[in-house]
């Protein structure tokens, strides 16, 4: 039953970092959910194509979070 | 007023599967709801990219999907 | 994998109405994908209080919907 | 916290009508719940390509919407 | 088609609060479609309980938003 | 921007998982993500009441979730 969505923006995290996220999500929730549960975590990622995601109502690229990122 | 939103994994179904899912559900719903209730009736389809869902971890792609699906 | 999701608004639908969905959505999705991808069908019904959903900006009461099913 | 998300068929709104969306319905939540909360103030476009999204049963294409538009 | 969700904090918006979205978030989106578009624009509002929205790890308070908007 | 919403059924988890949950999966986002990204990084956690989650087309109770998590 947990489900966990991702929402993401596009082009900033690479195929593995998803799986990793996949992977890593789903280890954490059935550590406090129990084993016998794994197999009904399900954890979806979401993309949100750049432009399209604002914050304070400034429109984010993957150059802006990539800056983020960075500190 | 009723929302369905049905979240699919890309690559599995066809155009016509898709169509068939939009038609069959909001008649479904109606069949409960009431006649009166099919303008306000409506059905979404949203698809995650091969690789981004993952059940008990492990990510899903369309091959495997299609091997589920043969049982 | 085929996640469905039904937003509707309180006060409308009986608990025998939401049973009713469940089951005959995911019935009716089985029929389309195959019988062996129904232990991954799943259906979930969120509901929205009166008074917070909108359309065209006017704020919808369960009396509101029960006179559109009435037609 | 105030997340909002907005759902449109793919092919009907521009690049620059997105940009709108983002920045008039940031202000517009502003407004209501005051300046400090620009910062956590959210708002996310997601497209559901042509043909997946449908009212009373009928699938949208950006043709018919652009008729709806027309009025 | 233009579908929009607030998701917000329980306990942090009055009623009035929430129908000056409804109404004016559906007139910012009317604004940009064409009053033709307002019939098929909703706008839904969902309240996630105090303790379960996190930023940062920190599960929210309605009073902690509330210092927020105070600031 | 990372935003990560979890389903869960009302009544299988205490207060102090839900904010367990919000703790570590934060925490396990940042660690891939970076931890200059932590105060973009949200996490919202949705119940839906007993009795309105199918899973292959039976509704589940809390009761039945926990029979799940004992194996």
């Amino acid at each position: 039953m947990p489900l966990i969505t991702v929402h993401l923006i596009e082009n900033v995290f690479s195929p593995e970092d998803k799986v990793e996220m996949i992977t890593k999500l789903t280890d954490t929730m059935v550590a406090i959910e129990g084993e016998a549960m794994r197999n009904v975590t399900w954890v979806k990622i979401e993309e949100v194509p750049e432009g399209q995601w604002g914050i304070g109502g400034t429109a984010l690229t993957a150059g802006l979070v990539d800056a983020m990122k960075a500190g």
